[in-house]
């Protein structure tokens, strides 16, 4: 018989798509774990909403983004016409809105959620930009009002979640758009849409520009435009002075946030009246936060705000919230990129057990068991092999400690610890680290 | 100004896409942590692929599964054309494959990892199944050889993963495929695949029903499906004879194994010849696990094997692994159709904090502080309505502990066990769980 030609499929990374080596991924694991811990020290409870949404969903806010990634069975028959059009969600909002719509009935309201899942975009490869990437979100949703002390505690999850991962110093920064609104309110200006997403523009475009942007584009007078830069670049907490109610109201709600954070280190948390972000949708509280140690990187990493209004499209209730989102993989590839995430463990395993030889296998594997109901993770040598060689395995899966069964009866335990060299003598039964 | 007639969507469930509710989802949680937890304490390194592979990648195999998703762009322009054609994956085994060809140069062999991620296969959603369901695999992969230990392993890491886990008694069935390849060597059977696939159907079907397949659709004597399902129903490891080189190997690789679980409850690990498992990709150890206090469910609720070669279509290496996997998704519903799975916790908090006074709100979040920074996870309640409506939210949302910080000055720290009824005085910075 003729041996078949084996047809070989050289796997390409597809662009857009990441994917990490064990030893990067450990760190993932650890920056995700801490985050969750986080979430949950303030009583977010977790959700998973699935992957897809229904097209009439992902749209009902009369999204008109193409960058919607929707699926279709590779061999889909006629009869399947009748299917729901389903869509990959684009972010975890649009599902919070149709969740808390859909199972309002059995939700307690306020109702506190985390969700840290993969959502997808579509974008066009050659942008460089993921079209795969996991968020980290946590909202707060109420039913008519929802407490200002919410907007408060989410800088302060946040801080402590960011705190936690190795990305150098940050900046939460804080607004309320009803400060920026009520200034356009007063001066009779009617696109505020346009307005504030050009305001929004001011660090990237710089304040000259805007304004010439201000006037060419939303038709405002000079004067106008100047007012409102003046109201974003220059203004602080204690200088500004409400023309009018919303003015005011903006004002005290930023001063109430602003006072509750006051425990934090003032230099990561800082009123900026140019925070307005370009979503129209935000109501009130805003946030964005900048990495302080990587100043070529100027997007924000993590940005929310408060919403007057989640599910309007799915329910006939008001529903109020605040929320953020922490840009988790985009974060972690930018702190790849600038070196400062190096992983060296390519098995999350503290202890390797040799196996000195075939016999002493069942030994061996019960001294293993004890470590483990004792909390370590131990993986067992699989051969005999030369010890030279084991310890070599151990030293290149980046585990620290090898551990020595007796090699024969009445022998004993020992433990190196390929960090520090010192080999030691030890009991599976109260063996600590060192 | 009219006010616009809002447009209401009410969104449904989307048939075969399940999500839980907070209560639920924090259950799942734990079942997710606690296996884990027991992969990682064996060694396994986490890995994620893209929830996306190009379809020549998933299809390398020859697969002409129906099933899987494609995607596309909603507002797909001509010029996108050229991307490469992109598919949901079906299941963690053709990743594992091509991650492991596309990073060979960069992984430790043996490479072990385990993988917990969602798969989707398109299924008729009038059969009723999911289409979207977390799996959790582990296998190893080594270059040319891979040790029999880890055959043993797979199931000793099962038995713990599945024994944490609320599902009641179960068993792990193992066999080796070359004990019934190697009869129908001796026989002179050519069409193995069609063979061991009736066979497979022995517990389902019957003796008698299996017997007869075998003979009309198999084209065997009456003789040879006799000692086929002899083999299969009536044979055990001790009065098992080999016939041939064959069947002596795999009675020698099954028996090695199954020494090496001796320390595991006989009745939870069991060696069936029946056991053979559909799929003609496994060559050796073969596993299938069974609950047994729910016989009305009679699948698998975790499966695998050991293969000769994972990854020939993507690299000019072989690649011998085995492994196993949970249908987590699967498992957990069947629970909850059997009414074993129940949360009542809808906070993953341990502790509500009584706000008494607005004026109180600046201390109480310190004393919040102080409990998370001892590991408890405080949920701070809102506004300072009465204590009434603060007690029955803990009580809504299944928080143990409610907090009572000092109502004035001088005023001490108490703490209400909701479980049991009792109030105690407490100090945040010494206070444990009673």
């Amino acid at each position: 018989m003729a041996k078949d030609k084996k047809k070989i499929y050289k796997p390409k990374p597809v662009s857009g798509f990441s994917e990490w080596l064990p030893e990067i991924r450990l760190i993932e694991q650890q920056w995700l774990d801490h985050i969750r811990g986080v979430f949950e020290s303030y009583g977010f409870a977790s959700i998973e909403t699935p992957s897809v949404e229904e097209l009439d969903v992902l749209l009902a806010k009369g999204e008109t983004d193409k960058e919607i990634y929707t699926l279709t069975r590779l061999q889909a028959d006629p009869k399947d016409d009748k299917d729901a059009r389903l869509g990959l969600h684009f972010d975890q909002t649009v599902p919070l809105a149709r969740y808390t719509a859909q199972h309002f009935n059995d939700l307690v309201f306020p109702f506190k959620r985390y969700q840290m899942q993969k959502v997808w975009r579509g974008e066009r490869p050659q942008l460089g930009r993921s079209r795969e990437f996991v968020q980290c979100d946590i909202d707060v949703i109420n039913v008519d009002q929802l407490p200002l002390h919410f907007d408060a505690e989410m800088p302060a999850v946040i801080f402590e979640a960011l705190s936690g991962l190795n990305i150098g110093k940050f900046e939460i920064r804080i607004s309320n758009r009803k400060i920026l609104l009520g200034l356009l309110e007063y001066l009779g200006i009617e696109d505020t849409v346009s307005v504030t997403r050009n305001v929004d523009k001011v660090e990237k475009l710089g304040r000259d520009e805007v304004h010439k942007i201000l006037i060419e584009e939303c038709s405002l007078s000079a004067d106008h435009a100047a007012q409102i830069l003046d109201l974003a670049i220059e203004t602080t907490l204690d200088n500004l002075e409400p023309l009018n109610n919303q003015m005011q109201e903006g004002l005290e709600e930023l001063r109430f946030v602003m006072d509750q954070l006051a425990h934090l280190p003032p230099h990561a948390i800082i009123a900026d009246l140019s925070i307005v972000r370009g979503l129209d949708y935000y109501t009130g509280t805003v946030y964005e936060t900048r990495l302080l140690d990587y100043p070529e990187f100027t997007s924000s990493i993590c940005s929310g705000g408060r919403y007057d209004d989640l599910a309007g499209s799915f329910i006939n209730r008001k529903l109020p919230g605040v929320g953020i989102s922490i840009g988790f993989t985009r974060l972690f590839e930018v702190m790849q990129n600038f070196d400062a995430v190096k992983g060296h463990k390519k098995s999350p395993a503290d202890i390797l057990m040799v196996l000195p030889s075939e016999d002493e296998r069942a030994n061996v594997s019960a001294i293993s068991r004890t470590l483990r109901e004792r909390g370590f993770k131990v993986e067992q040598y699989h051969a005999p092999q030369k010890i030279g060689k084991q310890i070599g395995y151990a030293e290149k899966k980046g585990i620290q400690y090898v551990w020595f069964p007796p090699f024969d009866a009445g022998g004993k335990n020992e433990v190196k610890n390929l960090d520090t060299g010192a080999q030691t003598e030890a009991a599976p039964e109260s063996w600590k680290k060192s």
